[in-house]
């Protein structure tokens, strides 16, 4: 590769990472992008069963298509070590990346999350929800 | 650039691309790079106090030198809508993903975290951890 072809390699280079770059950002993603964290843990009405828990999953998923959900991540009781800080009585959880407190209450009024409600919401018997601010 | 600074450039453009693609992954990104979430909520011994609150920020922020932490993220109360279903007792909490169980092991363990309890563990009184993995 001579000087110019070289030069012309680097920029075209640089042009084509750079929309990846941009994408990734500075770590933490999520944090940067979307400050507002809403956690939700569902306890369901029949504790530990399966079925339910299937569908309660597949409720919590059908959240993904609401416009103003920056991130979605549905979660189980995961493996690890029992300690007495540790709540592992609960069944399916939430987890929702927003960029601003309005894209948060937007979602609350969503018609998706209100059908979400219509639809699984005689599934669980208790409902706790943590919203944060990333500092 | 002729044919073959063209396949030279091909090349070596995909290489030093794809650490930046691997990188960033497809959406979401931390749920496919690190499917267990901790996600721990601090109650000070004051609660509300300013001062105790910055201190055990500051506390938890050290965690991110340890390195099977994959993402941290240090949050407050948002200020969303109060509900019968929104706790918003806390005063601090943790949320930290890791790829997998054994990150999340090693992390407990680790000097940094032990230090972490040590130096700020009179700040609070109650705290609740919540581990998931992501389905």
């Amino acid at each position: 590769m001579n000087e110019t072809n070289r030069r012309t390699f680097l920029t075209a280079t640089a042009a084509l990472c750079a929309g990846t770059v941009t994408a990734a950002g500075p770590f933490p993603v999520a944090g940067k992008k979307y400050p507002v964290v809403h956690h939700v843990f569902f306890w369901l009405k029949n504790a530990g069963n399966e079925t339910d828990r299937k569908k309660l999953i597949e409720g919590v998923k059908t959240l993904k298509a609401i416009d103003t959900v920056g991130e979605l991540h549905v979660g189980v009781v995961a493996s690890t070590e029992k300690r007495d800080v540790v709540d592992n009585s609960w069944d399916v959880s939430e987890l929702i990346f927003f960029k601003d407190l309005a894209a948060q209450a937007a979602y609350q009024v969503h018609p998706v999350h209100q059908a979400f409600i219509k639809n699984y919401g005689h599934l669980w018997s208790k409902v706790i929800v943590y919203d944060a601010t990333e500092v």
